[in-house]
């Protein structure tokens, strides 16, 4: 890289605006969308989709909504050519769709475009020729006179095959290319004359469409231009100003919104951003862009997972784990705090399900487009004492007290740290379970057990069952797991005292399995223990012993 | 997802401004930049870099230079911790890099991120606090009052605790999360309170951090809340107003530049994008953004091949084939007009070395990154007729001439829609190889000639090889190739005619081989010969013998 590229890429000049209205718009309804997949799209491809894809992803963007779509470049390969026939003569295309065709100004290649779209009942003839200073002096070598009656010649071969072929409802879409480094005022004077020889109608109408071939400025400066030029273009009726956007900068989406907030209605783009070089726009983002502000962009993206499966095989190109809306990590925080966040936007969202989404970090509901919940928090050595004990909430439905949460937090950090590694759900319950006691086989388990309260408290006879041996077991206490305590206490010899005790259902069914949290002193150390049973009484008793098993083990190791 | 998600995801109240200026500005400077892959970008990682990772990156970053780098989060792991005590004590950080380690407000995590810092002799300390309405509410469940108190008593604890180590050079960085969605008047006051505490001077600057954590707006909304804040600040001096936008929306890059139309002079993000969920805004994508208006970013990405293998292994998340700048598909292009383009763009290039840059499709020269011009054009059945001759010359040093051109990439494009897969330059060299009498064993060769001109013209006398046999040949014309056309037209009763015939030599030494392309007519078709020898006379004679081959082939199929 050079240290002053200021000589090798100079500046250009951009248009300056005295005013401007888009920086005080909001977006407040969809655009009409176009997909170019299957040619912008396909054209970019190391290896472009053969007919069976192509026909896939054909049906899958009607699917989805899309009632425009670019199907092909017929004059420029035989395999576009005959699969722009087959969607006619086969009758693939719905009723309210439309398919496009794109092609340069050249009398042969417009013959041969419009052979391909012979017989179809409506047709988007996409014509374009090079209107840059860059492409007219370097590529064409064609002056600007030279250049609009290049344009205006194509329009005229086209107009005068519509006159003749009355029975497809045609609509022509011209793009002066590269619209966005063409000067302002060339680019106005070639579709001034467009206009005028196209003459559009209700019965024909004009998308004056404006590409941003390559981005080469910050996304304001296409809005300026997209501005200066709508609010001079002399005929707006039955035209439509449509954009199409790539990304060489990274901010096709940015073009494009601000490009509607300059008075484009149309955008044409590529779901998750395919296309020459860097792509073009993604009407995937855009769409749920619009979505996640209220406004509904008249595309459905209900199955985004299988819809990423079908264009990823198309195109033989992963979308990114990070893509917006679409990539695998998208609905997931690994972040302690942002994970603690989460779990109480559910919480509070689960208390009132009809309030608006405000899950913190999560500005779509994951459900929408077909996810489910079960990516959005997992746990490694960044995570927090949510993380953890979300995932078991989740997967076993256990509610940890909170200074449960926090121990178990602790041992979940120690183990992350040291694999350096997410820790699995699998593996979080597994220390879960190695950690409070519910070990299998348990080193102590309860077999049976007889109590009897009176004015005194209460008596508890147990039988333990520790390695295969059955021991009997009496203590006292104010309530069963007191009795329990002492009993230990009074068999082992050791001195735990109950801090503190929850205890919630597994389920909602009567037969539903109860967990008992039990946290006791033990000398200086806290200890917490976990029993699990189909009787809640038993289920607090086994914590208890449980929390004795760790005790002896720590006192005496296997 | 809804058919009216109107009521699900309310549009939020957005800043109106009056007016703005930052439209009417454009970028002249780089910002400073921070780079956070070691600890946002490390924190949404599956599986967060080891020690020997999170090293070898710093020196990268350090490498490309990085002047500051948020190491970690060294309250939340204890492998954070290790790593910023390692940076210090190693003594790994250069004279003019600063540390920056980030911390909630918290009393004990500000005392461990202090801990971790001991003995740095710069560092920068990030301290942040939830003053989104959303968080407030729903997380915390504190007013703004509280809210205040907890930035307040962090930067208090901050402070005293730089008193009290003066040998360190102190920058407090202080983030009101989530700024985008927090009320302007709100994210103000708190930032107020902050410089109040802190007294930022010359000695102890301050940077304000307005996080998009979540983007959710169009980018020019966040430019205009950035320009708000900006031009109320009651300090300005000692203070950096700094952005950190992440990608939500896919337009975290858009938002950094329209930030810094708006008064941010710091920009922190990550390598390519990494960051939770849909990452943190992409510094290289801003960088070369910058590189290609002319304006230097003081980061260096000369070797970005390498760049991209290390993040990838880092990281373990790929960058995008059609990632800005990075992709291995950035600098190619498939589509027929795009590589005539390109190609008369390079030939301009040629004849100008020193002018600016001006080839189409490709805003940056892939030198400058240390890529070649290898993968620039690639050829699949969307390929016109430059792809092929391009490679042809790039690979093997041919210029084809115009027909010839045309011809081939009409064989070129029957190869491809067959295939429907790229054609690489080795098939493509085959097939030319194949078409125009290039064919190894050659069906025909020239042994030896002898020729002797007269006033009426030349006499030939010549000795081929077919299949083993030789065989003698004679013919008379105005020139060495005339005769030999018309011995050949003699010997196997032909009627070929000679159309157009262009010669080169490839390569520039004197002991370079010469190429010669020959059009034949051959009754109403065309027929093209190539003949490569090192006597630029033999393969003009050998490129009329290869003809004469495969007009026999023709005929006489073998």
């Amino acid at each position: 890289m050079l240290a002053d590229p200021s000589r090798k890429y100079p500046r250009a000049d951009v248009l300056s605006l005295a005013e401007r209205n888009w920086p005080a718009n909001t977006l407040s309804q969809a655009p009409r969308w176009c997909s170019t997949d299957l040619r912008d799209g396909n054209q970019a491809l190391v290896n472009p989709m053969n007919r069976e894809q192509k026909m896939r992803l054909f049906e899958r963007l009607v699917q989805c909504g899309f009632k425009e779509i670019e199907v092909a470049f017929p004059a420029a390969s035989n395999t576009d050519f005959t699969f722009v026939r087959e969607l006619i003569e086969q009758k693939h295309v719905p009723e309210d769709v439309w398919i496009q065709v794109i092609t340069q100004s050249r009398p042969d290649l417009i013959e041969r475009t419009l052979a391909a779209l012979q017989g179809a009942p409506r047709a988007i003839v996409h014509l374009y020729n090079a209107t840059a200073p860059l492409f007219r002096e370097l590529v064409f070598r064609q002056d600007k006179a030279a250049t609009i009656a290049l344009a205006v010649r194509g329009v005229t071969q086209i107009r005068d095959h519509c006159d003749t072929h009355s029975h497809t409802d045609w609509v022509l879409e011209y793009s002066p290319e590269t619209f966005c480094f063409t000067e302002p005022e060339f680019a106005l004077a070639i579709c001034t004359e467009v206009i005028e020889t196209w003459q559009p109608s209700d019965a024909r109408p004009l998308i004056l469409n404006l590409p941003a071939t390559v981005e080469v400025n910050t996304p304001n400066v296409y809005a300026d231009q997209i501005e200066w030029f709508v609010s001079r273009l002399p005929v707006t009726e039955h035209v439509t100003i449509s954009v199409h956007p790539h990304n060489d900068r990274g901010t096709g989406v940015a073009c494009a919104e601000l490009a509607m907030l300059a008075g484009a209605t149309r955008v044409e783009g590529c779901l998750f951003g395919n296309g020459e070089r860097t792509g073009n726009v993604d009407l995937v983002t855009l769409a749920l862009n619009l979505y996640t502000q209220g406004i509904s962009p008249g595309l459905d993206f209900s199955g985004l997972r299988e819809l990423v499966a079908l264009v990823e095989e198309c195109n033989g190109l992963p979308v990114h784990p990070r893509h917006p809306y679409a990539g695998e990590l998208v609905f997931t925080a690994f972040s302690g705090s942002h994970q603690d966040a989460i779990r109480k936007g559910f919480a509070e969202q689960a208390r009132h399900p009809d309030a608006p989404w405000r899950i913190p970090y999560l500005p779509l509901d994951p459900a929408d487009v077909g996810c489910d919940y079960q990516a959005v928090i997992r746990v490694n050595s960044q995570s927090g004492k949510s993380g953890a004990a979300w995932l078991l909430e989740q997967n076993h439905g256990l509610q940890l007290p909170r200074r449960l949460q926090q121990h178990f937090s602790r041992r979940v950090q120690e183990a992350t740290d040291i694999t350096g590694k997410e820790l699995p759900v699998a593996e979080i319950w597994a220390l879960f379970r190695q950690e409070y006691g519910l070990t299998e086989p348990a080193r102590l388990t309860l077999v049976d057990y007889a109590s009897e309260s009176g004015d005194n408290g209460l008596t508890l006879r147990a039988k333990i069952n520790t390695n295969g041996e059955h021991i009997s077991l009496q203590g006292h206490g104010n309530g069963l797991l007191s009795a329990m305590m002492d009993a230990i206490n009074h068999h082992y010899g050791l001195s735990l005292d109950i801090v503190d005790y929850h205890e919630h259902t597994l389920g909602q069914a009567s037969r539903s399995k109860a967990v008992a949290y039990l946290e006791c002193r033990h000398g200086e150390l806290s200890r917490h223990g976990v029993g699990i049973d189909t009787d809640s009484a038993r289920a607090g008793l086994q914590a208890v012993i449980n929390i004795t098993g760790a005790a002896l083990a720590d006192q005496f190791p296997r």
